[in-house]
């Protein structure tokens, strides 16, 4: 059940870092939509490794087929089944630590699980995993673009400590892509890459924050109860690799100030619907959107897998030592920022769709 | 779909603050478990209004009739109805409210998804709709007790800005009940209340967190990609009101620490199974648990519903002011203690229930 | 999970035949639909005991309360929640019941599965728990009209060998109310009723047919694959009790012709839609609405509680003999045909919903 | 939503007849299940066409590649994703078809319900959407072999109107296999080769009843209410293309019966579990499984597709006559003996997954 995302556009990845390939198939995708494989291929390029000098030198194309569900250029409703193969596996470099754990990874818990784990690489936990999401999510962002022109844009917050300072309300894809890191502050990004050469060259690891905002979005979408829009937004962010916090609009900050000083107030808005003269709702209230823009913090830690000396305990329990080998980034963020784009548009898209139902006796 | 919660166990909440009652159907229930309405009642009465001078003043019994699902005193495996009738209900006190928007309530945001609200309080956007959580919670805590000895246990740690330090692997359900704000550090509970009350004075409100361990649990529960363990957790916090943040382990600091510093080196652990020397994966890795206390944090925004005066529009989109009747929470903090427990003993016991399946080859 | 039919139309029932009563919530029912329980009522009524001196004389008003959902007259959007009190509930009829198994009925195969039952009655295996969802059936029933003027209707078409003539293209409830079997045909109701009366007087029950037909489907409800709108009707009849057989359109005996004989001719129809000039596929072709009036059979077998004597074996597995006192239905099939009403309005409600997101690009 | 079956061994399938292929996503699986394409293969090529005379032309290899989740020859419990390239695909068959409807065929309901179709051959409707199913069920089958000794055996029971004598408790796998037509029955088999010789030299189809036994099935499998193991078994066999009708145990026969006649007695049984003298409850009662074998029959009527002339309309509502090309199954019946196999194995493994988490407390 695990590997199955949304309810109404759903999407199941399977695959492993090694082996025949990862994928997807997208299930309730509504029919007559025009998409190419080039559109997908255009958010894998920003998630595939080996970029730039920040990422993993794994070496992929990362190329996406389409099996199934596109009939001369549009959807068919019917599922589309996605492809990407395993290209640049090298288990051999995984042989030391087929035996042990390394620390603040999958492999010990997934052997809890299951018993045993394709210890070939990150296996299932790799973060090959998510080329499913983003493909699914590619699909997704041109629904919601063509029914009512949302928008979502993300990008490195904060490395470490280096903070950013970005307009949320301005801030384009186009600044984000023109820097290696995807922080669209200057300054910041120099900082950030300066701070992530430093790491590789330690073999060491640096986390951080991704921001996130979604324009455009009408008021209604989202659910009461368990189904929040903060909910599934959250769910979908904590089932990215790494992940160990969210926070929405004010977040954590926002439960120093006094409900009076918190409130947003609500204003005459266009059009008869109201808007309001703050944001630190971060465009949801009881769950649903209100119009204004959705914002978001997603915090990553630091990379598990890291070249310095760590101690641990292989299968027999047996304290030994490892100095992991393999190709990893010193810093996933550059990398997460269209995984965390990719997740946001599954879960709008979803909701959009859920919504038509809603309105059925208007 | 969105008032369903868990795959196997499974519950479906119902109930406006204003109606006949409010209630939960939970199945998936297993059978033959000893239970009975007294050790529901328990959970309930810790969540009920008008239990401390803390809390609204509105007075509920919040009284559960077990309905169907338990017969000779235990669990039957059919569906468990149970319903607690709304009592001390005065639509009244709302009437000033039913044509203007709450800011930073759910009030705007259900007009715009359905076309209309329950403008008698909060209706489905109550806090009274998690009492069936909370009751169901009673069950999956008693099951996890059974089967694990899993103990799950929520306190206070902070209000606004006023911080305990609280020992997490050493607190106790005792520690927590003897204070007013359910905060086990004496000092800080003491300034916590002194707080509130000023904020009640002042007809404000104030936010905070609300931390939560669950011990004893053993490696291996959780899902990988989507149903992550952080990621059930982190959408069952969120989907309970007022909730703007959660972090699990290190949380957002960890992100300034780098890889070397933030793994939780492996150690030789008792019966074979390795232990960590540092928890900061929060008993959590790759999204399946790894037999070390889970430890989260929840972000609670201070009360929406406050008495001073603020700016809004009414649903004509004119600006008008409010100054909040009702009688509401100033800090839902020491009510939300129960309903975060209650939460995580229903993804707990659900993610122990997946996994019995998973072990069928064993 | 057994107890939750529906995707987006879904309801959640509980209640045992003895106990605190019966219900349903239903969840996803669209906001602003007229609704009062006097309409919910009315279906309640033709399925209800004790209605004509065919069914059990267990006297039982089965009056629904709304507990949730409906405010001033309309459905908010949120769960609307119902319950029914079990009032006639006669334990002790059932205690020479309680340690052996009745043959056919559910005792034995819920001791297998949970390892205990509800012995006084029926328990969850009950016809009470139909009135859930007949309940959930008049609102979805309410919706269907309403939004295209879609029309279900059911009756007894044949009770053991008593065969009945109906034009299904013309059939009223009002012709099949005017029945006390059920049966739209006079000379066959009468022989239906003859026929049960006899069986009643022997101890003994009776199986049969019920057949029914939804009028005014348009075009393209249903789903390709798993989810085949015949798939759906199949499952949602043999959800209901002593149901053993299920055929849609030409059914069992339409395997019996050529290709060429079988196949249904389209012809120009109106509004530019393809008619056809036979109904052998009973409305669905492909698992999909094609227009043309759905029309399908179920098969009830004869009740399985019986005063005749029966052998049958004790929990102890200890041979002995079976006398069933209890009140029971000589033949459910009259009051089975507000019970399949029911559930194909709940599955053509879904599928309309469903079919709103299919449609989002248009 | 419509491709994904199962609740706990859930899988997803997809691909068109035409395109790059069609597959599935086993998700659920449990983990160190031994698995080889080899086995998987052999009920593929049960299922393949031009396995003898009596099947489309139409050459496939239907060669299965596992592409994840499984790793040095065992399951890891993580999705199984499974491709078959499509081979022999003639897309220009079809030019003729493209722009009108085939009777009785999915060309109009797809069109009704997307707005367009894939005309190249059946597209998603097309039988080897199936061949996703057959490789899952394999895996299934294998499972229940493995955890007690369950077999699910399908045969051809009747074509047309030659119908089969067949003893269920004893027929086998080579009984059935033996005969091109896969009727156990050497008479009715011969019969049946030649009916079907004679309606393809007719340009004409067949239809039939495939019966299906499961053997050593427990008690207990099954779920009350909307998922009753009947439930499931209905809305199986309604998914596969071509199904008409579905009955159980006595199924529609039996309702001729009194009640008296009807019920099946218990009798003691060996191990202290109750045994029963007849089976017209076919394995099951209340929904649930008692030990007995569960056995059903399968209406599939005659295929849609044929070469004699037959009136219709085009997309344009005009009258037209059509002589199908195409390469298609003058009966479907032999290659949909492995179809109601796997579909059949699928429920079963669910269900025995699903109990699981019943018996906890044990």
């Amino acid at each position: 059940m695990s590997s199955t995302f949304g309810r109404i556009f759903r999407i199941a990845t399977f695959g492993e870092s090694h082996g025949g390939g990862v994928g997807v198939v997208v299930d309730g995708c509504p029919p007559r939509l025009e998409i190419s494989a080039e559109e997908i291929q255009r958010d894998l390029d920003r998630r595939k490794p080996g970029q730039s000098r920040l990422t993993t030198p794994r070496k992929e194309a990362d190329q996406v087929e389409i099996l199934s569900g596109v009939f001369e250029g549009v959807t068919l409703g019917t599922p589309i089944a996605m492809l990407v193969r395993n290209a640049d596996a090298r288990p051999s470099s995984y042989e030391n630590m087929k035996d042990l754990f390394r620390p603040s990874h999958a492999d010990f818990t997934y052997e809890a699980k299951y018993g045993l784990r394709n210890w070939q690489g990150g296996g299932r936990a790799s973060a090959r995993e998510t080329i499913g999401r983003v493909a699914a999510g590619a699909i997704a962002r041109k629904i919601l673009k063509q029914v009512a022109g949302i928008e979502v844009l993300a990008w490195v917050d904060r490395v470490q400590n280096v903070q950013a300072k970005v307009d949320s309300s301005k801030v384009t894809l186009e600044q984000i892509e023109a820097s290696m890191v995807r922080c669209p502050d200057g300054d910041a990004s120099q900082e950030m890459i300066e701070r992530i050469d430093e790491a590789r060259n330690r073999k060491d690891s640096l986390g951080g924050v991704v921001s996130c905002v979604a324009r455009n979005v009408p008021p209604g979408l989202g659910e009461p109860v368990f189904e929040k829009l903060t909910a599934q937004l959250a769910a979908a962010m904590f089932s990215l690799p790494a992940v160990k916090g969210f926070e929405v609009g004010s977040g954590f900050a926002g439960t120093e100030l006094y409900g009076s000083e918190h409130n947003d107030p609500f204003i005459p808005g266009k059009d008869g619907v109201p808007d309001t003269s703050s944001n630190r709702s971060g465009g949801i209230q009881g769950g649903i959107s209100n119009g204004q823009p959705i914002e978001f913090n997603v915090a990553f830690k630091p990379t598990a897998t890291i070249g310095v000396a760590q101690q641990t305990v292989d299968r027999d329990n047996n304290p030994t030592t490892l100095e992991a080998q393999g190709r990893h980034d010193p810093c996933v963020l550059p990398r997460a920022v269209p995984m965390v784009e990719a997740m946001t548009c599954l879960v709008l898209v979803d909701d959009w769709l859920r919504q038509c139902s809603v309105q059925v006796l208007d």
